[in-house]
């Protein structure tokens, strides 16, 4: 089998690679080790940013974002009992996130991708990446219990954190950038309406609590929790009890609770290797980078990571500039790494320390404090949740 | 003796409250235990915001200051070999800094007072505080070999960190915050032309380094050393190549070197006591806070502390609102926390920590780099620097 690009992995940022390629008249085929019905019953992120949008428009697969989506101008920051809204829209000059799930954001470019005709092999087991620095790179996998080989010019590895892409780069070539943060996030999925029409960031001397969504009828709320506490210990009621804690008094009065759907503990990390290209492949998304979750930078850095690739790709097939390709890490990893400082800021600002000393603690309510009460500090917050610009390829 | 406001330290704080008290007609005396010479002695701060530049021409101590200080409309962040502008004029809507020795400002104030015939007791030791808390507050201390007693309705207490009237507040009292950081500075006093016409502030692998200057004609340079350093260990030529070593390689061409006139290793420390009221006690500037000198700021809340403390005793004095007097922590420590988050923001920025990994390496320089590159972000380094505005007392 031969293509031009060959995509190892089906989440979001995979299918939205391979729609906007495909478009462009360039052929790609995509490899998931998982079935289809795993990658959707994945529960992650609800927010995207405006480029993240734009290009889902681009790629032609938004109708049902646009139609179902919720376009949010803002969101909350719960302190010493306080809430202080940050208007996005005022304060960016316009600009404002869309909640749609990831889920969703998967499913509809699943069913673009199938409307496209476009070659997709699921549930195929042992996938390997060949000549990386060859002339003529190619992957391996299993299909139907036969070992099948597809050659390619280029692999887009967007096959997550634990995917095969960038374990395939030989020791040494990658720097490994990283912090673990000594808790995690309790999160609960429940067919409720949501209590705020916009989500509610907490902090508390509990811990950090969310109040997010993914449609008015479906909720999404977190507290964080010791990295290493079971889901089994957290029954529904302590739950919702431990989240109406965190919340200002007339927000916890204000919440409906109900059974949950899902219920799971995430830990918090942030990871960076450099640089996010080894030979013919690159690395996009999670595979390259993690982002602790407050702040919702995850899935739309995956969606820059695509949008930096597509472009490259487009230029080298339709215009030859293969110098171009060279570029790609160092194109990424600037707006990565801004986005890596605001993730690392906001769950710095709203999470409890278990090391945190009185010195600390006041030093972070008076950084929410200063932050919401000036003018600039509230663009800053703003103008990094809404997303940065893309970066320019060149 | 009697007085109504007995003021402990005969520093620019003391001087400044007393100077302000003794204009508007409320008898004060000062009393140091230092000789004035000492206190002339202590090289200090050097930036001076608008407020406290507005209180020391409301004071009638700013001729000197108006005539030979340096209005500075801007400042350098050098990191990762660039230097980037801070515009501060144009970023806060006209507000400037004024480059003016401390020690010259205490040198106007003391001339200030002793045209004004105000009582200043200089080189008295024993000072201790009595009846704090009860109907009739008093010093004492040693005059000639005799102990004096002075009467007074309330006692300013600006004598410094290590000064008796912190320590005179029993135990239990005070709650204290406290940031140790794990090195000092290393300053240098000389007669020379400064490098820059404006402050650079550089963040160096090598630990960060300041260029600062007191006059057209006179200097003052830092470099980042360890908390342990022995001034001994370190030559003129040492310090001149350290500093190089660590500004762009354009400005160490430009640097002009010279003898040292004063050279000394000065600890960081961030500190803050609450409240800073005990009955007719009234903690003022250092006494009850420091930061660390990054971004200016210790002076310059002493300052506001004093402007607090004067308006609320004007108050008392002029129109009986002695419910006022309870009011004054609360206000003060509104804008000494922000100042304390600055001077800690700038703090970590800009210096190497001895335990900085690798992620947080990147996250700093990414922190300087967002923030420079952002307006947003320009301007809430600018509307720092510059003071933010100081509280009302009620």
């Amino acid at each position: 089998m031969k293509t031009q690009v060959a995509i190892i992995g089906a989440g979001p940022s995979g299918l939205l690679l391979g729609q906007l390629l495909h478009n462009a008249g360039i052929d790609n085929v995509i490899v998931e080790r998982q079935s289809p019905e795993y990658v959707l019953g994945r529960i992650r992120a609800g927010v995207l940013e405006q480029g993240m949008v734009d290009l889902l428009r681009e790629a032609g697969a938004s109708q049902r974002m646009d139609q179902e989506g919720l376009v949010h101008d803002g969101f909350e920051l719960a302190f010493n009992g306080r809430c202080e809204r940050i208007d996005l829209k005022e304060l960016t000059g316009g600009k404002t996130v869309m909640v749609y799930g990831q889920t969703e954001v998967t499913r509809d470019l699943m069913e673009a991708r199938q409307a496209s005709g476009a070659t997709t092999f699921y549930s195929v087991p042992d996938v390997q990446l060949h000549e990386l620095k060859g002339e003529k790179p190619y992957l391996t996998f299993t299909l139907n219990g036969e070992t099948v080989r597809l050659d390619c010019d280029h692999i887009a590895g967007c096959d997550g954190f634990h995917g095969v892409a960038r374990k395939s780069i030989p020791q040494g070539v990658l720097t490994e950038f990283e912090r673990v943060y000594p808790f995690g996030w309790l999160g609960v999925l429940a067919d409720t309406p949501p209590v705020n029409e916009e989500l509610i960031y907490a902090n508390h001397q509990r811990g950090f609590a969310l109040c997010s969504m993914r449609s008015p009828t479906r909720t999404r709320y977190y507290v964080q929790v010791g990295a290493e506490e079971k889901v089994e210990d957290w029954s529904d009621q302590r739950f919702w009890d431990e989240l109406k804690s965190r919340l200002p008094a007339e927000t916890a009065e204000r919440l409906i609770t109900g059974p949950s759907i899902e219920k799971s503990v995430a830990p918090l990390r942030s990871y960076v290797v450099e640089p996010m290209q080894y030979g013919h492949l690159f690395l996009v998304g999670d595979a390259a980078h993690i982002v602790p979750p407050t702040g919702a930078k995850g899935l739309n850095l995956a969606a820059s990571d695509v949008s930096t690739l597509y472009r490259i790709l487009l230029n080298v097939y339709c215009e030859g500039r293969h110098e171009l390709l060279e570029r790609y890490s160092q194109v990424c990893l600037r707006r990565i790494w801004k986005a890596e400082r605001f993730s690392w800021w906001m769950t710095s600002m709203l999470h409890r320390f278990p090391d945190t000393d009185a010195f600390s603690r006041r030093i972070q309510q008076t950084e929410l404090d200063y932050f919401v009460s000036s003018e600039a500090g509230r663009k800053t917050i703003a103008e990094n949740y809404v997303g940065l610009p893309y970066e320019p390829i060149e």
